[in-house]
């Protein structure tokens, strides 16, 4: 007989799942509903509203995808690419390759641009792109690389999208909620998220939007979608503004309860206020970090605070390092991805995660154990410079 | 400012979502793990065995799909499915159809083979259409038709499927755990359920599993899977039995907490246990079902004991009893659908909503409504029928 499982209970500081709120969890054993209940409907039009705010925008076609992030980027583009299509894609980390995979499957053509590892997007490179493509339906690209830690300039690649007639493509999975992003302002075409990042949620949702452009696209399709699941014409009839929803798919009722509440928590604190937050705990985190004589992948310019790729000498042992912050300190810390693996970790402060315990406690197990493997750190100074930080 | 949602407590008989056990919904709400945590791996591989144990397979390629029932489905047919092939599929509700939409947005064909809703499928029409079609690839049908509540005969269906030298895809949405299902000794090829009917769990995830034969014809493509997101080449790198494994998407955690508490209910009641509770229950609500002057749209013969298509005569008012059990009894039964939209309800007895107190109160409730909707019933002469079939 098999025995109910009972997690350990960690601290999340990967690249995500981040910590979620308990508030979050609570909601998440709420007694399940029907997912055409009156009720229901109501929580799923504020959890639309509620979406627009974290976006910023008043884009109609706002939903949460019934799957995770992975599922929200194939949303975007087998909605919006038909055969033949022609994509541009910058690639500064492994997502803008899954964009790639994405691309090809729908029987599009991904035309890469691609920028180092660790580095912001190169917007010169990306405008050559798009003057040499003419017949690029969209530019897309990642946001907040959850690979490198590195953050691009959405604005100004959203505007070099419009300006050469091209949708934009922005894959949010990492930013939203915890740096700026303006979807309106911006001139964003279509976006996708995911829960378990800077909104604390629990894995498994996808938060997208698509402007009215975008919306048309999808609607004047020649072609079907090829995934019926994700083919927004037909979540449309769930998810849409009509009094009377049409069966669809079974939502996953309680995810739903979970990013609802989470977007509550969102809207109490205020959207600049979490970004502000986010900023703070990474410069304390910053700061200890160096003091530990560890290093950034990414310039200071162009770092994510809820996402930090930290350099570590050869000498040490990566593999170790994490196993004891997990085995010794429940510390989850995340091993590189991609060309950067075995040489970087990926410290996570998103959410509910990130605070002030998780900076002070992180930089003490951390200090402790490479001290463990032979590397020489003084946590009393790591501390100490995280400290006056939050004293400034 | 948006209020936290709390939802009213149902009682669920509709379709499905069905009651979920607050052993699950406690499950559901656990600290969230790294989807990449050794403890998590560990309750992964414990998930396996118990969906091998509720299919009754030795499949390797079995897990659960971090989407809903129709993703399930999905990945079946884009899995399995290349541009060009053909698949017979045998229609007898609205399940068919979607595996029709499925088929073709696969670039594949699809040949229908038509019954009657509410009718079993006819399995001379379904070997007449494998005669007359030997180079069809696959034999698809429902199991267990949801909009219909009628069962058929997959292990002659399969058995079918294999003469005619193809693969068999057996939708079991509305069947697992609730009624007697034999992956192996049915010869099933390709086999996809959801979690939030007979198991009593939160909607949202999506148990498959494929026999030997099938997992090698994934293998083996030529063209590469349409979905970047289920493809099973890709996903089993991380559900797969080597110790490492590798990130793919990032899993629905606390789904997964879930899907593994109802299967540890599943294994300690017993599955032929599980299967003679829906039987019991089902024959008590006929019961009282007839003796308040109702019908059953399915003969009783191929009638599935968790899903009652209950017709109503033209004079009563649908939509009135619908929402006077909900708003009046907090008791959600489920509408018509497709066809019989209008004319029938379909009263759901699954996983742990099939239970006496269930069955009692729906028949009090419904009793009480359709007499205040000028029906004559005698709801002491149901109860007493119903209370027979559990004194027996």
């Amino acid at each position: 007989m098999t025995n109910s499982f009972h997690p350990p209970v960690r601290t999340l500081m990967g690249p995500g799942p981040s910590d979620v709120n308990p508030r979050i969890l609570e909601a998440l054993s709420r007694p399940t509903i029907g997912h055409l209940d009156p009720a229901f409907i109501e929580m799923m039009d504020e959890t639309k509203a509620l979406l627009q705010f974290a976006f910023q925008t008043s884009n109609a076609l706002t939903l949460p995808v019934s799957a995770p992030g992975s599922a929200g980027m194939e949303t975007v583009f087998t909605n919006l690419l038909e055969r033949g299509d022609k994509v541009i894609i910058c690639q500064n980390g492994v997502f803008g390759a899954r964009m790639k995979e994405n691309v090809e499957r729908c029987g599009a053509e991904a035309i890469m641009v691609e920028d180092q590892w660790g580095c912001t997007i190169d917007v010169d490179k990306a405008e050559r792109a798009l003057r040499d493509n003419p017949d690029a339906k969209a530019l897309a690209f990642v946001h907040a690389e959850t690979s490198t830690g590195a953050r691009s300039d959405a604005e100004v690649l959203c505007g070099l999208a419009a300006k050469y007639d091209c949708l934009s493509i922005v894959d949010a999975v990492t930013s939203l909620g915890g740096i700026e992003l303006k979807v309106d302002d911006w001139g964003v075409d279509a976006i996708y998220s995911g829960t378990q990042k800077c909104l604390s949620c629990v894995p498994g949702l996808s938060p997208v939007s698509f402007s009215d452009r975008a919306a048309e696209v999808i609607r004047n399709r020649k072609t079907k979608v090829q995934s019926w699941f994700l083919d927004l014409n037909l979540v449309m009839g769930y998810w849409g503004s009509e009094t009377k929803r049409s069966y669809h798919h079974t939502a996953p009722v309680n995810s739903l309860y979970a990013l609802h509440e989470s977007l509550v928590i969102l809207e109490e604190e205020g959207l600049e206020n979490a970004w502000r937050r986010h900023a703070l705990n990474y410069q304390a985190f910053a700061a200890g970090i160096e003091a530990l004589g560890l290093s950034f992948v990414v310039d200071e310019e162009f770092r994510l605070p809820q996402l930090n790729a930290v350099s570590f000498p050869a000498s040490v042992d990566d593999a170790r390092v994490r196993s004891a912050l997990l085995n010794d300190y429940n510390l989850e810390i995340g091993a590189g991805l991609g060309a950067l693996a075995g040489s970087v970790w990926r410290i996570g402060l998103m959410g509910f995660a990130s605070n002030k315990k998780n900076v002070l406690f992180c930089l003490s197990a951390l200090s402790n154990v490479l001290s463990d493997c032979g590397m020489e750190t003084d946590s009393a100074k790591a501390i100490a410079a995280a400290q006056s930080i939050y004293c400034n």
